[in-house]
């Protein structure tokens, strides 16, 4: 009966915990006891508010593959809202229904059930399995995968696959395979003029004349013409103020807030050094404060890749399509190491939703295809 | 004895009153009394919450000479700033102190006084002798001179020649008469784009990136060369806001509010259309709201324009200068009807600030000055 397969119980589980991020809300003590009693050595890293689990386990000393997630959800909205209760997981026709059914308590729970049923079978396999757990994705994302990554770096302890259980998928799980990730540069532009009054111009700068040419010319830049695995880099102006609210008044300051997601074909540092140069073209008084949110990574070929590939289509019958589309993930922290890295994981339609859900088949699925996955990489390919 | 001259005395008597915009607080009263004394036929205006005085005094059928003016202050700010109570009228060394001193208790106060002296020595003078007072020029002038103007229009009641008491001066009372005032012409524009994620720019479309262009354009423009009266038409872009504060959402819409300070060379009609002839040359998807000011006005030639000269001249012995510079007044109310309008009172410096204050010698000299006037066109040239 696939209503008591162990990744829904498990996924029931973890959708029971109220874990708001930062708050674990005792997630990662449940998966710990699980791997722990797989043999796997637990390290739990706490980062001011955020929770973070590193759990290994060693076969030998070949090649470290690694789970990636987070236990965290976002906030469920006007609980009322929901058909059944946000916390309460509930099963309707085939369909677990609960904050982080899909996004990603399933995975999770895929994760572990997988990894039992391969350890079960191959307790000799080649090679090692990691969890990176943290409680801070949904978040602001400082103290979670990233100083994790952090810590794994600097004892030189390196993964070299990783499936990140990111819900990949559009219409079934593993239709999508994410095989990537456009690369996130956020810029705070300030830019000076002279405030004064309208009726008096020549005693003022208007910083808004002085910026619009170098606006037009920012909307404008083609900045590179992408490849076949990521579209042309994309600029784009989120916020703009300027005015002291007075129709008589001209403003002394404009502000601009901007992001590019940018492909392989760019790196941030050439990119905030052609906006700079745009800026100094157009003789503005600014200054600028960067955010940088991230690297663009690929995985396009390799044993990762095929593994997955291959995962998917013995679980489906179908080939899964490659992409790099949508928002960032905690696969940028992981894949600068040098790791080969893919996001696999349910349909999305319903993530940061009222309702989120996740179907029955496609969790079973997802256990069938996490199993298969480690079973090519540490039995097949050593 | 300079300091019981009854032009300061009148001035007093008017500073007195807090008469903040709205609030005539008395002030109109005070100088109706005055006036209705004088053989003034007293009409009060009441709009809404502005009052307004129209006060005439008919000697024959010639011309109409017209005193205009304000009884309303702007606020006093914080009333522990300033050196002396600003509703406490104090005098210093030859100086009276107070809000309204300048900005235009001090006008009023001599055009009543001049107004006395003239009809005490030529009551058989030739034309007519207006006064029209609001008291809400310093607020949203909608219920004050323009209602008055209108008012007057229906009836077909025309103003020949006009002194508006606002302080035009400089470094003495005189040495600048303003004889025109750029027009002023406010728009309010939206630019619709569709909202969207930046991760997934096809999807959206930026109201910024579009504008950006027409905006360069705008501010580019050369709208006129002005003339000898006044400089080119300037535009300024005073507030602009865009984006919901979200970094990573592409905003919906933009919202630019910009004024034009023009000159007589071009109409409010020419610039709207060139406006938007700019705007749907750039592809936009906009709506916008005009706020119309007031249209130019010039008087540079003419019986006025030669009375008030003379009127400085043979006060202070020194040749005023002509400007149009500076802001808007009520003027701009009173000259579309055909009036001639000047304005000619006391120094600005001090106006809209704490300690506010005029000398009394200016207000001395402008009393002359208001006397010689009404003797050099009511007397002289009739
Ligand atoms: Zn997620
Ligand atoms: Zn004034």
């Amino acid at each position: 009966m696939s209503h008591d397969h162990p990744t829904l119980q498990l996924a029931r589980e973890l959708i029971s915990r109220r874990s708001v991020t930062p708050d674990d809300a005792g997630c990662q003590q449940v998966i710990g006891k699980r791997l722990q009693a797989l043999g796997f050595n637990l390290e739990t890293m706490l980062f001011e508010d955020t929770l973070n689990l590193w759990a290994r386990r060693d076969s030998d000393e070949g090649r470290l593959f690694c789970f990636a997630g987070h236990t965290d959800v976002v906030p469920p909205g006007d609980e009322d809202k929901w058909q059944t209760p946000p916390f309460t997981p509930t099963d309707i026709d085939g369909i677990l229904f609960g904050r982080g059914a899909a996004d990603m308590k399933g995975s999770l729970a895929a994760m572990v059930v997988a990894t039992e049923r391969f350890i079960d079978k191959y307790p000799q396999h080649a090679g090692s399995i990691a969890y990176l757990i943290t409680s801070d994705e949904e978040g602001p994302f400082i103290n979670g995968t990233t100083r994790v990554i952090d810590t794994l770096e600097a004892r030189n302890e390196k993964i070299d696959w990783c499936i990140v259980g990111e819900p990949s998928s559009t219409d079934y799980c593993g239709d999508i395979i994410k095989h990537g990730r456009r690369g996130s540069l956020t810029g705070d532009l300030q830019v000076w003029g002279i405030q004064g009054h309208v009726a008096y111009p020549h005693l003022a700068r208007n910083p808004v004349h002085q910026a619009a040419p170098a606006l037009h010319e920012l909307a404008e830049t083609v900045w590179d013409e992408g490849n076949d695995a990521f579209p042309p880099t994309s600029f784009q102006i989120s916020n703009l103020h300027a005015g002291t609210g007075a129709g008589n008044v001209i403003p002394g300051t404009l502000h601009v807030c901007f992001n590019l997601r940018f492909s392989t074909e760019s790196t941030d540092e050439q990119l905030k050094q052609r906006i700079l140069a745009i800026l100094d073209k157009h003789g503005l008084d600014y200054a600028i404060h960067w955010t940088h949110n991230g690297q663009p990574f690929l995985t396009d070929s390799g044993p990762l890749l095929g593994a997955a590939e291959n995962a998917v289509e013995s679980v489906t019958g179908r080939t899964p399509v490659l992409s790099t589309a949508g928002g960032t993930s905690d696969g940028r922290f992981i894949a600068p190491t040098g790791a080969q890295v893919l996001e696999l994981g349910p349909v999305n339609a319903s993530i940061h939703k009222v309702d989120e859900y996740v179907s029955h088949q496609d969790l079973i699925n997802l256990t069938d295809m996490y199993e298969k996955i480690l079973y090519n990489l540490l039995v097949v390919q050593n």
